[in-house]
């Protein structure tokens, strides 16, 4: 009687859906409270701050896998699922609320994927990781790779175990089966690119694989002595980054710049961006060229859609892949800041910023000359300073070496002897040292195997991408000359920022551009512009 | 069967001792997550994130009132106590662990003090706290009282509600029945000064109620006209902050700097402290000033007791009231960086800094003309902006005015015509408008009602501990003179820091110094200070 009269007296019940809303809004809160905390990490909190907020970020990390995984997240998401087929069911047809069953869709194969794994081994790979970070900090610095080896090891025999639970977990019938029969590799690289598999890369990659050694050696003939070193002051530096940003729509009510070791970007709230950057001794335009790549990170966090089913805090309001994110970066930095146009726009500020030293105007007194200093076309060790032309073959390197450890049973004592002789073949390049060659990046030292390839996706989904542009409102290098980079940023916010995560990768580039993506608008671009700067 | 063999094989449970340091340990890192978000909102977060970042502040002040007040915590802040009656009687006598007794005490008070107050009276305040602030910013801007005046009736309203539960509760039966008696303003006071009372206040403020106006009309008849205004280039600010700063022991690695709308230090984790200032166009010394400050703070911060059963997480080792930590501030601001031996030390530096601007040099060419700048002597309507021989008086203004309206029924409506007029008899102005007076602190806008005899008592405690400084280790001014600052720090690391929480105010001042707290101490260095500096 008393429970009949209190159900009589309550509001009416929120929907599953509303309640599962507030849920992952909370969720959001609390991943956007940590990524502040890797933000303060990475430019001002002191070193001895460090093991504290180590412990901080534990907690929040603690906290959120809790949320994403317990059983009362569980119930929620199936009651909204369940909640959706009735309405759909009412609508008469399947598909009637596309933008929720895609968001739900999204949501269990995370859920999923988060429940299939052993939480034994979740902890177990925390520990590897660290594990594998500190060994890796010690190897590079003494350029002594048998101090990571063992930690390495460990790592890949973890993340095989991971992979296998994830499997068994797909086949077991994840959302739509679709894991089931990926190899170790793909299974590990679908976080970063929804749908990735092998062959496609292959395909993707062949045409790098074949053509960029061929490009590499034609430019060594033709390119001439390297210019001279040059300088430019941190101030002028900073100048010349908050008058490019300014052109670029950049708003500080909105996104605050800072220095970090690494430059990155990131999104703390819905209206809190921020980007880094870092002055690099010797390096006059590494922090410009940085600013303009993290803006174009941002500008598309910036522009993913907000309302309705989206962020905050659905995910069809997220970046869609690694590689989509990447070729909003390179758009900026290579067809837009790498560009003639822009060189003949920004020469004279460069000039101006060198004031009256000779010396160090020498070669760069004229457009064609900074154009170059923008595309050094030397392939070096490195893959981070790499620029257009060497970038994917530092991928495909470690792509290849990637699977051979995985899934071909490379021993980890010799990936240094493989990774230099590869290195010679598709670079013409040798390491000194290991330090300099196989232990130069970050991302195996967590064990963060699947990741490299995105960023070759970047710069040919970015090629493809401004091929459809130029196919729409005409050439980018007459819009840079003229200083109306507006109207690349409008088209982007109109074709492709809002998309969100409603297409994986490969769909949103089939529905921009037409057609499906393949390397040649890249290659494409590259010859054409290698043609005109080495004229 | 299977729960003996269980039970058998488990390992040896923790002591609630070592449950409660695991579970404060969390309590803190939550709360330093709370605060990093707070450094970041008024350093460099962009304006556009202000609601996002209200959410994320309200998820973990949610969370870490849950934690502080849930029976969890309550069960096992009990198990903690009976298991150290069990302790110390096997020690055979009470106070065998004093530190633990102790920390268990504070502890306990906070949590009876946080459970007795009834939680929709807690959500009515937050509501009104976040109301009054609004209307306050309305009605400073606008300089109408009567927008603000609603909110404050309001506030005063729910503080004196809180104030009888609090104490109802300590008349219940709190630690050890101390709160019972308590006014209102006494009740609400406790939580910034504990053990406060009016009549302790009204002995220590007499004196300034009595001496500090004649001291000002003495001055004002001694000092002379104004010099003329001066400026500073912001980088030379930056860089003679930084100065003092080394100079002082600051460690890079330990501290972090950077720009706020307003000065504050705060720290974020043991190893983790910040510190802000701000560069005030027309007042050359604030950012100098501000940062001695706000080092201070932040030196007692580094130095409080960081082992055994202290922080982090322990209670003890915290500031012990907030009239301490302004003391610590004081110190280096008033005692050291407004001296006479500082300013003979710091004018050539000074005069450097202001290059050859023959017109900014007037009257700061001499040492004697840098200590006046140093110390201003005009009292002005503003509490921040006042220097030590007003600034008491501003705080004596609002205590009168905050024990008339909690406990003597001032009406609202009459709090400016009391302010002003009270103005002019302790200061001899009176502001033209309300922005100026009573609208003019943040505090009270939010309910703040207690916190301001704190600012005074720091100047007091401050010299009061000064003279027992002096009278073990010979003149401030002499170590001052010789750049010998670190003796100074050296006394106060040994002597005042490590007490933390273990004794409270006037105790602490009792130890140091020998003797209860007066305001003799600060009126005499006072009166010494303006003999010469009017000389």
């Amino acid at each position: 009687m008393l429970a009949a009269t209190v159900a009589r007296f309550m509001p009416p019940q929120e929907s599953a859906h509303e309640r599962l809303r507030a849920y992952l809004h909370q969720t959001r809160l609390l991943g956007s409270i940590s990524s502040t905390l890797y933000y303060d990490q990475n430019t001002v909190m002191p070193a001895e701050g460090a093991p504290w907020r180590g412990e901080q970020l534990a907690l929040l990390a603690g906290q959120l896998h809790e949320r994403q995984t317990c059983d009362a997240y569980a119930d929620l998401l199936a009651e909204a699922e369940a909640e959706l087929a009735v309405a759909e069911q009412v609508a008469s047809q399947t598909g009637a609320m596309p933008q929720q069953r895609r968001n739900l869709l999204l949501l269990r194969e995370e859920l999923d994927r988060e429940r299939c794994v052993d939480p034994n081994l979740v902890s177990r790979l925390a520990k590897a990781q660290a594990r594998g970070y500190a060994c890796w900090q010690e190897a590079r610095s003494s350029s002594e790779f048998e101090r990571f080896a063992p930690a390495l090891q460990e790592l890949i025999q973890l993340r095989r175990e991971q992979a296998a639970q994830l499997a068994a977990g797909a086949a077991r019938g994840g959302a739509d089966g679709a894991g089931a029969g990926r190899s170790c590799w793909e299974t590990l690289a679908q976080r970063f690119e929804p749908g990735i598999s092998k062959a496609r890369l292959q395909e993707l990659f062949d045409p790098l694989r074949r053509r960029l050694p061929e490009l590499l050696a034609m430019v060594a003939e033709r390119r001439g002595a390297p210019p001279p070193p040059w300088e430019l002051a941190e101030a002028q530096q900073e100048r010349l980054c908050h008058d490019l940003l300014i052109g670029w729509g950049w708003d500080g009510a909105r996104c605050q710049r800072s220095r970090s070791p690494h430059p990155f970007s990131c999104t703390l709230g819905p209206g809190d961006f921020r980007i880094t950057t870092r002055v690099v001794k010797g390096l006059p335009l590494s922090s410009f060229l940085a600013t303009a790549h993290e803006w174009g990170h941002s500008l598309y966090e910036q522009g993913l859609p907000r309302s309705g089913d989206h962020w905050f805090p659905w995910p069809l309001g997220d970046a869609t892949s690694m590689g989509v994110h990447e070729s909003q970066s390179l758009f900026w930095e290579c067809r837009v800041a790498r560009s003639e146009a822009f060189a003949r726009r920004w020469q004279p500020r460069f000039a101006e910023a060198l004031g009256s030293d000779p010396w160090a105007r020498e070669g760069r007194g004229s457009a064609h000359g900074f154009w170059r200093a923008l595309n050094p076309l030397s392939p070096g060790l490195n893959r981070v300073e790499a620029d257009e032309l060497s970038y994917c073959l530092h991928i495909v390197l470690r792509w290849e070496l990637e699977i051979a450890l995985l899934e071909e049973d490379l021993p980890v004592a010799e990936l240094p002897v493989r990774w230099n002789r590869r290195m010679g073949e598709l670079l013409g390049r040798i390491p000194a040292s290991d330090a300099e060659g196989c232990l130069q990046d970050v991302h195996w030292s967590e064990g963060l195997f699947g990741y490299f390839p995105s960023y070759a996706l970047g710069h040919l989904i970015s090629a493809q991408l401004a091929e459809a542009m130029e196919h729409e409102i005409g050439s980018i290098e007459q819009r840079v000359a003229t200083g109306d980079e507006a109207e690349l940023r409008r088209w982007l916010a109109g074709r492709v920022w809002p998309l969100g995560r409603s297409v994986d990768a490969e769909e949103l580039v089939r529905q921009v551009s037409g057609r499906p993506l393949t390397a040649a608008p890249f290659l494409d671009h590259l010859e054409a512009k290698l043609e005109r700067l080495l004229a």
